[in-house]
């Protein structure tokens, strides 16, 4: 009980973040997190303002969609979702968004660059695009084959080092090991897509940094040895 | 009395989201809204600063035109408004702007075509420009001639889901059942005006995505059986 | 005395205006204002911040450039705003910055054209860019040579109908009835330019619009017989 | 002792000044400052957020790199800063940030062109991009070779009149007589990158400007015989 409200409460927080950060326009956007030992997820509910949200509107499902929890309707992309935590074993949040930049890569089905040690600070090579659905998909469980579109991409990407995707035609999707770091993560999104766009423009035959230099910022940052920030006991 | 009430401050209060949604630069933008059943119409005074507009300022004018209420000077673009009302028959808010992005297509004299799922889920279809007026239309009734370029462009478009266009040359206008909807619309075209001219930069030849995509989004959210939101009993 | 007191509160308030409107970056800009009748000039003193300006700080020159009053040192842009006084009959206000938009245009040294009623609506043409300086004018009377080269660019414009120019390689100078009027065509100028930028990227073949659309929306807001805005009686 | 307190206190109020001025995403920059007299450095830590930042988080180091005081893990580029302050024997401070645009620079690996006074009067000359690193460069001593490839870059630049660089696939690094002059040529770099930019986009075949007007600018207000700004005992 403790454990779901405050579940609920990260989820909350991590959806007002999204506001606070400038990757929301209008109720544009919506984050989950799991609690993988009760199988639960909460989600933001579906067109309510970020300013108006509450804790008593978290919906509550279990892993199969079945709401458990919340008199609201989850956000109309909770099917995509439930397929990315059944199918990330190891993620415990996600955030989808349409910011502005990167939702101009994925109108323009390009994939981001790894172009500089900013993004390989936090994604250890590009940041995938995924092929645009059939008809057939859009007609039928559009939500669930958009979250299949997504785990189909990362068949050999390792989706715990590359913790985020554009939806071709659609949007961005990030993730982390709960809501908050989902969030954060499509921050550094959002950021990378902006400074790839300007890149571009300025050297049309730019071509990603090599992986000696993406290695060596990444596991700086997030491998066993890393060395940036602090140990938890003393921050 | 209590409706007329109602309606200049929804109209005062839309206005001053202009300024909040970062739409305007000094005082260029106006939203009215329209009672039908009284056949009045509520539009700002020409050249007030939306902090200093108060609900005495609203202008009160019927279908045809006549000012019933208000000393101050309607917007120099209010003849536009009234010719929309009288040929739109569904929309209960116009919503006019020079805002940066929408009015950078509006100049280049550019449609905005629908480039993804932001797009489709608030305009089923590409956003249209107006042809350019003539030196006639100038000279003569000029801001009734750019009513009539607007329902001219519309001749095989929906207005009602369609929710706006681009005047060439100059910017945009939108509307929606309401005042603020039609602010609503006016945010959303420029975000979309955004994103559409960085996909243009990163794919020059980009194409807009298919009606299976666009039906699929703007019915999710506008259809008689749309799932989006909440029903209006609940939240 | 009262006169002298009210012409420095409004340059005072021109100059913390920049902030606010978002057009200085640190220090980078100053306002003037003049007293016809009294041949006075009041002006920001150089290199202060604009929350640190106070009225004691204000610098009083007569137009021949004496200081009459004030203890520092007048911005060292003040000989271009006195050779701009001295020459430009009607003006009572110049605001120089290096507003980000204005000044890549000076920079890319190209004039603004006319791409739409926005522009049409505040400035009766193209806004110019002037020639670049020779060597001989940079090193010799640097700033007054600034303002004669501005002078020389409207051999053939009239000043009070395009109340702006871009100084080649360097930036905006405005001016207009007084410094408010200045700061406020100094905004302006800077949209007018971020949207110039965007059409010509969205629309590379792009042309100025035609004098009729100029004229009509130029003197629909500053002719005699404007009807934009309030009669001042009334607000 | 009250010395050591001021310069821990300048870095601090340094550091948050980054993000005052817009220069940082999460903890994306760091600033030190140095005591050349008593030989100790003081920098931010890793990966702690500016608005927690306080006095006593701040690290204390002599300038062979041994902490001398504080808890806490120094800035992960510790080292590029040492190396610098060991080489450029006049600077008091550094700031290092991923800024959007000048870092848009660093990831196209292309020098900011003086294409006006803006960056005249600061920058006394193009700011250069440094080489690539090599593979045993990043492997081996990295930060600090990040360091030594700045310090080979200004082989024939004067580093107290360019006070700042591109590290080629990274981001800026800016310098300065102290900890807060550092940060503010990091926002002038960030201005200046922003300006060029559009400057490139306008204008293709675009040439830096001559050296004459570059002097004219920088001597005026940085030379011996500098007319800009107030004498100290005034203001």
């Amino acid at each position: 009980m403790a454990l779901l409200y405050s579940l609920k409460k990260q989820v909350l927080e991590a959806n007002k973040q999204l506001e606070k950060y400038g990757l929301v326009t209008l109720t544009w956007g919506n984050v989950s997190g799991v609690d993988r030992d009760e199988g639960i997820m909460v989600i933001k509910p579906s067109g309510v303002s970020y300013s108006e949200l509450k804790i008593e509107h978290m919906v509550v499902m279990n892993l199969k969609g079945e709401v458990l929890e919340g008199d609201l309707n989850p956000s109309s992309d909770t099917k995509t979702h439930l397929y990315l935590y059944n199918n990330f074993k190891n993620i415990g949040g996600i955030t989808h968004t349409h910011s502005s930049w990167a939702t101009s890569f994925a109108q323009a089905k390009l994939p981001i660059m790894a172009l500089g040690t900013t993004h390989a600070d936090n994604f250890r090579g590009e940041i995938p695009c995924t092929r645009i659905l059939t008809n057939e998909e859009i007609l039928g469980n559009y939500e669930k084959e958009t979250g299949k579109v997504i785990v189909e991409t990362f068949n050999n990407i390792n989706e715990n080092e590359v913790p985020g995707v554009l939806v071709a035609n659609h949007g961005p999707f990030t993730w982390g090991k709960d809501a908050y770091q989902s969030v954060e993560n499509s921050k550094v999104l959002e950021t990378i897509a902006e400074m790839a766009y300007r890149t571009y423009v300025l050297n049309g035959n730019i071509k990603g940094v090599n992986n000696v230099l993406i290695d060596k910022h990444y596991l700086r940052k997030h491998g066993k040895n890393s060395t940036y920030g602090q140990k938890d006991d003393k921050f």
